[in-house]
């Protein structure tokens, strides 16, 4: 610490540029002393009666074992793999030296991750009963405390982000050297992206598992209604609610923003000629602005009883986009300039950004709300039975991916072009460069409201529970006239930040990918610089020539989308094993101890709950290990026996001795990277999507559509909403992660695939 | 005519080359002969009492009246794609000359398919009668019946194919000038594409909506037994087996051939200096081989009465796939050869595409037969009702794709190394075109059995229809039995030619992207050549290097991707939108004629026949349009503003006055074909193998398992078969014509994406 703030004090007067690095530093700071401040705010209010503290301490109890286990778990994981990346790294003279850096901020991105969804969970596991104990008197009240309990979640979220990979920049050295210390923070991401994996992979088995068994044994064999306090499985579900929704995707962001920082950087490096340090540092400032509007737009959220409580978080909302864009055009006109540069073309990337944004949540809500077309032909469909249901939400499911994939083109095509155009008079810059930087701007214009967004997001699975514990404790039906409307708010929350996670992913993609050619192209010349005069490196040459016709990178490719359709398949099954335990255990329960349906006795809640959670830890591993396996095994295999499979495009290629780099391994990982994804996102948008109107259109028959509650069609729609489930909360989210590790992966180990 | 036999005349002396070809058309013509003579046997056959007749020629005529109005349909969107052709390529002075050529191969590829198709059709229809009619006798009466009967389908299918391709080949003078004509052959592989997509999809869709409309109204409403005489859908539903199973999977194959014919050809025609016409020539060669073995591999099968009926098939198919392979190394030593050649690696490639197809084979009943866990695991699953089952096999379909995709790695990576061995010694041809032709063998020799497999396949409606005739015919126990267990061969026939198809499908599609590299090379020369002195043509380019990192491949990349989800969700909600016609007039029906339920009154077949007709060729419009209209647009819409997007790896390219030509239209469309082909492959995957493991999970709770019929666990099956229904008979093998009908409308296009 003294060493760090020396360095500090070095920096500070050495280099005018570095005032941008401490803004953005201090103002990460300043967010977590903001999100401390929201975190007391939201700890101080009451707590409710004696029963309702009993429910909530047992969720809390529960969500804190489960934690506690989890990051067990991941903690082991994460050590071998760092030690793999240590010795995978020494393995050759020539990355050896960056091993030590690499492994530091590798477990710097896995602690720091882990610390977000920590520091996340505990506000929102407490938040739930404040929430819950407030809305006895307003829903104003109610509704503030569930969104603070979720902005400290979003807070910590982007901050402690922005803060590790700007302290790890500071501290290697990044303010003298930055073009090569940017290389060093991936990392970073990876290990943000290894815990993230777990964690969702993790929480999503676990939710889902507890929610289907609790209802296949309660609601279908026992025939008690959801959230009945006679149920043993029922505290295992609310627990569900906070280690999946809160605590997965707030690891899901954390990485999103981690990954995006470290490879906007990384893009940012390969313009330093033209915007110098503050080209690199310009996505920390992004996320500085972010925090400060998204603690603006939390503050200004306020409702009165009589109003839809959407409505009050979409203005703060739009409060927050409009700071962000205000804030995002400063950083453009004050840190992108320099001689050529036309910043106007730049804003209008971070434009682009924020637009898709926006039309994802659209998109999202189009195909997940009941008003619309979608929802309502699964809703119809019911009424022939549980088969129409399914076909009609697998056949919307599979449309989903049209509208968002026409949206994304749309904007890698503008966004690359005004980068073109924006940087049209910079000499020495190849336009690929230049328009792969437009597009890593508009993913940092998507990003510029994240922490608002996750507010939104925390705030689900906060009201989720406040609503169970209202139920299970017998309150008047005007406090649960509240908490319903709070539910409803938070399930659309929750659907639109899923729309907004991927729709940021797919953008994020194309940046990700760059920075991997980028660094490749960084790897090899460096190796070639080594050869002495025994190397040689054609003029202006870059690893961007990712061909899909040589076999390597189209099997590659093949292998990269078999990979997304194995990991769901497993993820799935995995739900359904731990769904299997609970309905055991819960059978058991009954047997063991009549006096629980009797009412006379409580059920064992915490054996149920270690049970799903011992079973969720053992079932994440799989899904887990073949994420990060896949893309190793096929670096390493085409590394040794690809050169007998290059295209000989004609490209003139980096030479040691005359005998080509071989590029055969790297090259098959990129199509693996790009391929997996691009079938990721849309298998994760069928998944969500379907996953969500299946869900909605049970909901809309529950209002007295076709019948309405106990009808043959709501009975099917029952049979679509349990089948989504997985979908939408266990493989879609834990896909987006997926992609995400893919791109930390390959970033991370491209030095050994070459 | 008289003309053209001059021209065959005129050859036959001046080049001995020649002779191969006219040994692949007499071949072709005499397995015309053949299947001239096996219809004739299967029409001599005895057709059964006059109950039996009424029904089979009620399906006879409801079949017929649905292909004519198809043909007339596909007739009228084939004439309208021949003058967009026609127009676009003399839209450019450069394309004019091969316009009529173009539109020539065009038409002809689609009268052949169309005649493929019909008279497949026209013997089945009259098979299943004659099929029924011997099953009353003897188990061996009936299997050879039927099979012979689907044997006809196999032999025209693939000798149309043969002689269509080998004629145009000749009467465009190809043994005067093959390297050029082989461009001029690619409309014969779209216009078969064209009219199987459609044959396809309205098949498909006609088939699946009869199928679930009849089981909707029939087993469920009405409370009759499937194959009641009283349902007024049942007609339509048999009808469908045969336009659908039928008429569809032989216009499948007949594109397989005929595409890969065309694309090996030209792909022969690049390594013309080392083969000469021979390598050209290989493909019809091979196919002329596949039609004697599979004649001969017929001709062997003979069952008794207590033999399993699949054990007689299978000893067919081994004889064929032996006598195949025979022949196919007496062609490889006897065609590829030439200074340098080394034959026996040429063989090793063929024998990797047999083993291929052995494997897809295998691994399609591993994952749809119920002795093995896929299908286990979702008849358990059952137990706790049908989302559960949903879900299971969801989880098994997602799985599917991981086996065959490393089968499918393996034999590119292994035929392409082979292939690169076998000519290592031959100068001047780069190592990639060495590799991709070894890719091109393995697939030939996939094929080497195609007739006989598809005989196979016609084989299941054949039965399957003998099966419906006999239970509406009221037929003894004894005769019910022995069709039961040809429908049961039958059902595993059609789920292997499935896998088989999707199988040669992907291995294919590497063949028929490098012939459209290859073709887009061989514009791009002549465009630089026309240019005179303002031409450069850098020496050795070609036209291999489909970017992913470059923004328009990746784009239409995304779009391929996506057109194959939209495309499966459009064909999905097509069958429930026909399910529910079906629906609305049996209901109808009902209610007008009660004596129809009391069995005095016959329903009218004909109506329901004729109004599944109707709207299922209404709905086969959408997404075949779309099917036809994306890759059309990508390439336009990116040739004329893709300049901007270029990644500029440093390959020299071809200019013309000093501008480089521009690839971007041609480049983002092998993107959407590359990726398009990956997506779809997959999906299709999950669909078959999910939807074929859903049926034999039924199945197999059937026999007695897990409660037998009625218990729930068959009630939750039933709903999974009938999900899984419109996934293995409409979408799925949709998808396999989607995937080539991409390849071929990009062949013949590509002059317009330039």
């Amino acid at each position: 610490m003294h060493l760090a703030a020396l360095a500090l004090f070095q920096a500070l007067p050495s280099n005018s540029d570095a005032l941008w690095l401490w803004i953005a530093l201090g103002t990460g700071v300043a967010a977590l002393l903001a999100a401390f401040i929201l975190a007391k705010i939201v700890l101080s209010a009451d707590t409710g009666t004696l029963e309702m503290q009993a429910i909530s301490n047992a969720i809390r109890e529960g969500a804190e074992a489960f934690l506690a286990r989890q990051y067990k778990t991941i903690g082991i994981l994460a050590v071998v793999l760092a030690f793999i990346v240590f010795f995978g790294y020494h393995a050759s003279a020539r990355t050896a030296p960056f091993a030590l850096k690499t492994v530091i901020s590798f477990l710097v991105g896995a602690v720091c991750s882990g610390l977000a969804g920590f520091t996340g969970m505990y506000v929102s596991i407490r938040a739930n009963i404040r929430t819950a104990s407030a809305a006895r008197s307003s829903l104003n009240g109610a509704l503030q405390t569930a969104l603070r309990g979720g902005a400290v979640t979003g807070l910590v979220v982007v901050a402690l982000s922005l803060i590790g990979v700007g302290a790890l920049f500071l501290f290697f050295g990044g303010l003298e050297d930055p073009t090569h210390v940017v290389y060093q923070l991936v990392g970073f991401g990876f290990g943000a992206s290894l815990v993230a994996l777990f964690a969702q992979l993790g929480g999503g088995i676990y939710t889902k598992a507890a929610d289907v068994g609790a209802d296949l044994v309660g609601k279908v064999e026992a025939g008690i209604p959801e959230d009945d306090p006679r149920n043993p499985a029922v505290i295992a579900d609310l627990v569900g609610d906070n280690v999946g929704d809160c605590a997965g995707r707030g690891a899901d962001i954390f990485e999103s923003t981690a990954a995006e920082n470290v490879g906007a950087m990384i893009l940012g490096a390969a313009l330093y000629p033209v915007f110098g340090i503050k080209g690199i540092l310009f996505p920390l400032i992004v996320h500085a602005i972010n925090l400060i509007a998204s603690i603006i737009g939390v503050a200004v959220v306020k409702t009165t009883d009589s109003e839809d409580p959407m409505r009050a978080l979409n203005r703060g909302f739009y409060v927050t986009a409009v700071l962000a864009l205000g804030g995002f055009a400063f950083a453009v006109y004050h840190m992108l300039n320099g001689p050529g540069v036309e910043p106007a073309y730049l804003l209008l990337c971070g434009v682009i950004g924020l637009i898709t944004a926006f039309l994802f949540v659209w998109i999202t809500q189009y195909y997940t709300e009941s008003q619309y077309r979608p929802v309502q032909s699964i809703a119809e469909a019911s009424l022939t039975g549980p088969a129409t249901n399914i076909i009609s939400g697998l056949a919307v499911g599979m449309e989903t991916p049209a509208m968002p994939v026409i949206v994304i083109s749309a904007a890698l095509l503008l966004s690359y072009y005004f980068g073109v155009k924006g940087l049209a008079a910079v000499p020495d810059i190849s336009d690929y460069a230049k328009g792969i930087y437009g597009t890593a701007i508009a993913t940092m214009g998507m990003l510029s409201c994240a922490a608002y967004i996750l507010a939104m997001d925390t705030f689900g699975p906060i009201t989720d529970n406040a609503g169970g514990i209202i139920e299970m404790s017998n309150q008047p039906d005007s406090v649960r006239d509240k908490t319903d409307k709070l539910d409803s708010a938070g399930n659309t929350t929750k659907a639109l930040t899923k729309g907004y996670a991927i729709g940021s992913a797919s953008l994020a993609a194309f940046l990700l990918f760059s920075a991997y050619l980028e660094e490749v192209r960084s790897i090899v010349a460096a190796k070639v610089t080594a050869a002495g005069s025994a190397g040689f490196m054609p003029v202006g040459w870059s690893f961007t020539n990712i061909n899909l016709a040589e076999i390597p990178v189209f099997v590659g490719a093949l292998l990269g989308a078999m990979l997304t359709y194995l990991f769901s398949s497993l993820a799935i099954k995995a739900v359904g094993r731990t769904a299997q335990m609970v309905v055991k255990d819960v059978r058991d329960q009954f047997r063991e101890n009549p006096g629980i349906m009797a009412g006379t006795s409580k059920p064992d809640y915490a054996r149920c709950v270690s049970i799903v959670t011992g079973a969720a830890l053992k079932e994440m591993v799989l899904p887990g290990c073949l994420a990060v396996g896949l893309p190793v095994a096929v670096g390493l295999i085409f590394r040794n026996f690809s050169s007998a499979y290059s295209a000989g495009s004609g490209i003139a290629v980096p030479t040691i001795n005359g005998v080509p780099v071989n590029l055969g391994g790297a090259s098959a990982v990129a199509g693996l990277l790009m391929v997996g994804t691009i079938s990721g996102v849309l298998l994760a948008m069928l998944m969500n999507n379907g996953g969500g109107a299946w869900d909605n259109a049970k909901k809309w028959i529950e209002t007295g559509q076709f019948g309405g509650k106990k009808s043959d069609a709501h009975k099917a729609a029952v049979v679509g909403d349990t089948v989504g489930d997985p979908f939408k909360d266990t493989a879609g989210p834990s896909l987006h992660v997926l992609i995400k590790l893919l791109a930390t992966i390959t970033l991370v180990l491209a030095p050994l695939f070459l």
